[in-house]
């Protein structure tokens, strides 16, 4: 019973290690659930790891394995011999021993290769094949197949016989012959049902599949609107290949979530290697490159800013009240757009708009962004009026009318901003692109553009002659 | 075989009942899985979407219609007369007719009422006394209970009697006399085992379960870090109470992920009742209210600034180069303490580090900030040569002197805008908030306070005397 904390447990483990109680170890090991395992073995220090890695069987060890980080992972397969590494890599599942397999060195790969069967061999090297971020990347090939002109006892049969060594068999696919995927049958069907039943009289024919090289953020998102356990994925010829685990797209879309989220903010997603990787598991120079290329171009894009600025340079000099509220100005600016870019790129990625809908979205962002205008220039208006009523302005000018131009701009600035904000996103993904690029850094430097030209356009019309 | 994609499928649809072909249309409805039916129903105008309603039978009107939007809902509730209403209200699954009648007026509930059954009744009122952020708020009251002492085949027999009604058996939970969790086994087990092997040698004793109280996003991670189909919700006694199935989860791992979002973006999350809004069904007002608390906060906190900045302003009125590159200090150390924030702010939601890790995050921001202030320096004083070549500057300096000056702040920025942006998401959640709180436009305000703080300190120490 786990409802206790999980910490509690790994104190109580981490004495029995301390004092070398390995039996008393292993009794307590064997009822908890893998990923606490896993989390026991990721905090001890190595030479324990391993002892304690070698006190459960050659199953569980295999499921272990698979959930362990690619550091252990590497520390285990050089530690133990080849041969009986390759037990436990025979007995795992099939996509985790295959992500595992694409990581080695072609040596080390090569190296692993002999000591492996022969099924387990070629099933390795086909799933490295696909495309680490397609359909084909992500699934197993450990499902139970029945066939249509089989009772269910004889279903069942089968099972019980596919069955022991795969975790997840709540569908059971039907296939021809040839392997084509026909329709599936669920357990709770063949419970029901009466052993002699026919399992061509419970199959379900209307079912969703994926090719295989689908893209696995699309795969992910089908499990998720049809509420799957698991999503049959076939080839050009309709032949069932493979099953993508509800489990598998949750993690998918928690990683797509994690990109989405950096790119927001111009960070770039881990590479396709890394994507496992923990924030303090990532070395610093790869932090660097992940946040450097967006930095350094919105430093080169903020030239154009500075060209401005220069170009204005003689209109400050007259006025420094001006250079005063130009942050206000850039700010406001920027976390509008932003505000609007993050809703309108959350809503495509959910699909609650496509760009078809960009007239209803814009309508919608000049009205949110008015109404903002309007609040936030009221209080622009306080802050002029308060902090700059001692200063001295040009003979001629009130500190109202330079207040309430400032202000005006403000407003214009904080509709286009969100115009922006909300545009660019729909505009990268009419192009076929990713609308999580259009970086909130980026819509920041672009309205800081467009923030200094209505400001000092308003500013020279109506304050300097 | 729906392959092919839906939107082939809705034309077809959309062809029979311009035509009126219902017959034909019902052929075809019957083989769409319910998500496509409610894709549908939303899209063709209200008088069909009732008529196309009423086409299906008891049964499939109440999935369906807990798929519905909020909106289609009320209109079908309010189209039907209450009596045949009630029939499809009875046969919801329980956690979506708990979440529609607990959106209704008072007067509807007690409108409702009088034509559920007591069992219903009973159970709409104890569901609709969760919080909606709470497991029960989001819990289902629809699982299949077996108990110790039966056999296999009775454990078979009484599933097959309790579950027509029940989506999701995939597990059959173990309880006592009294209601309190045992343990479960899973279908596969009842289908591996003997007909005559006893539940008690099957069952899984050690399991992972939640109490009715608990947050609703703990109970997600919960299922997905255990991989789980469902978990066992169970109250201050121990005795099972609901469950809560891995597609729910997933769907609050997407709300919660959408939230995060927002509030990086300082954005108010969707109210509670507006939480399955999309981003067009969302009212003006409310996407107005939403944003403009930020807004209009961060520009009252930017007086800070404005203060800053009037203190300085003879300085300015001296050196007009200097205004021209406060804006890309300003930016620069935005966009460096966002991104600190936001791999920060993932990492605390993903569990990749706690608190207690300040010391090593600090240690790699150093570094990493550091890395990119040689970076982006090296930029400014190329940005600085290039566009203030010709800039007439006081007696005795030299444009290199000021650029390096310039550089020194920005590096400076850059430095303590990092240690800022991952410094405040812990702080955060170490007094116990959400660490997402801390939106990237408030470390954009605050590290403007510190920018202006190191720009003007070292331009008036070694650039005015």
């Amino acid at each position: 019973m786990t409802v206790t904390n999980s910490e509690q447990r790994y104190e109580i483990v981490k004495g029995l290690i301390d004092q070398g109680e390995w039996d008393a170890l292993s009794g307590v090991l064997e009822k908890l659930p893998t990923i606490e395992i896993v989390e026991i073995l990721e905090k001890v220090d190595e030479d324990h790891m391993v002892t304690v890695f070698s006190l459960f069987s050659k199953k569980e060890k295999a499921q272990i394995f698979g959930e362990l980080s690619h550091d252990l992972q590497y520390f285990i397969f050089n530690t133990l011999d080849k041969r009986s590494f390759s037990k436990v890599f025979e007995d795992m599942r099939s996509d985790e021993r295959a992500d595992f397999y694409q990581r080695l060195e072609v040596d080390e790969q090569s190296a692993l290769l002999p000591y492996i069967n022969k099924k387990v061999r070629s099933n390795v090297i086909e799933l490295s094949g696909y495309e680490a971020d397609s359909a084909g990347g992500i699934m197993t090939t450990d499902f139970a197949t029945v066939r249509n002109w089989m009772t269910v006892r004889e279903a069942v049969d089968k099972i019980k016989v596919d069955s022991p060594g795969k975790k997840m068999i709540y569908y059971a696919y039907v296939v021809d012959n040839e392997k084509v995927l026909l329709g599936f049958v669920t357990l709770k069907d063949l419970i029901i049902a009466d052993l002699q039943d026919k399992i061509e009289d419970l199959i379900h024919v209307d079912f969703v599949a994926a090719d295989v090289h689908e893209d696995r953020e699309n795969v992910a998102k089908m499990i998720e609107k049809y509420n799957l356990l698991a999503l049959p994925i076939i080839n050009s010829d309709r032949k069932l290949v493979g099953i993508v685990r509800h489990d598998d797209a949750m993690d998918v879309i928690v990683a797509e979530q994690t990109e989405d989220m950096e790119r927001l903010m111009g960070i770039q997603p881990n590479a396709e290697e890394d994507e496992d990787e923990s924030y303090l598991d990532l070395p610093v120079v790869k932090h660097f490159k992940k946040r450097v290329i967006w930095l350094v171009s919105l430093a080169i894009m903020g030239m154009i800013s500075g060209l401005i600025l220069h170009h204005f340079e003689e209109a400050l000099d007259k006025m420094v009240i001006l250079a005063l509220y130009m942050p206000m100005l850039a700010d406001t600016g920027g976390n509008a757009g932003s505000q609007a870019a993050t809703v309108v790129i959350r809503a495509l990625s959910l699909g609650e708009v496509t760009t078809k809908d960009w007239a209803k979205i814009t309508f919608k962002e000049v009205r949110i962004s008015m109404l903002l205008s309007i609040c936030l220039s009221a209080i622009a208006y306080i802050k002029v009026s308060l902090l700059s009523f001692d200063t001295v302005l040009p003979d001629g000018l009130s500190l109202a009318y330079v207040a309430f131009i400032i202000c005006l701009a403000l407003a214009i600035q904080v509709v286009t901003s969100s115009l922006i904000g909300a545009g660019l996103p729909l505009i990268v993904r009419k192009f076929g692109g990713d609308p999580a690029v259009v970086a909130s850094p980026a819509i920041t430097t672009i309205v800081d553009v467009t923030g200094l030209l209505i400001y000092f356009s308003l500013a020279t019309t109506f304050l300097l002659h």
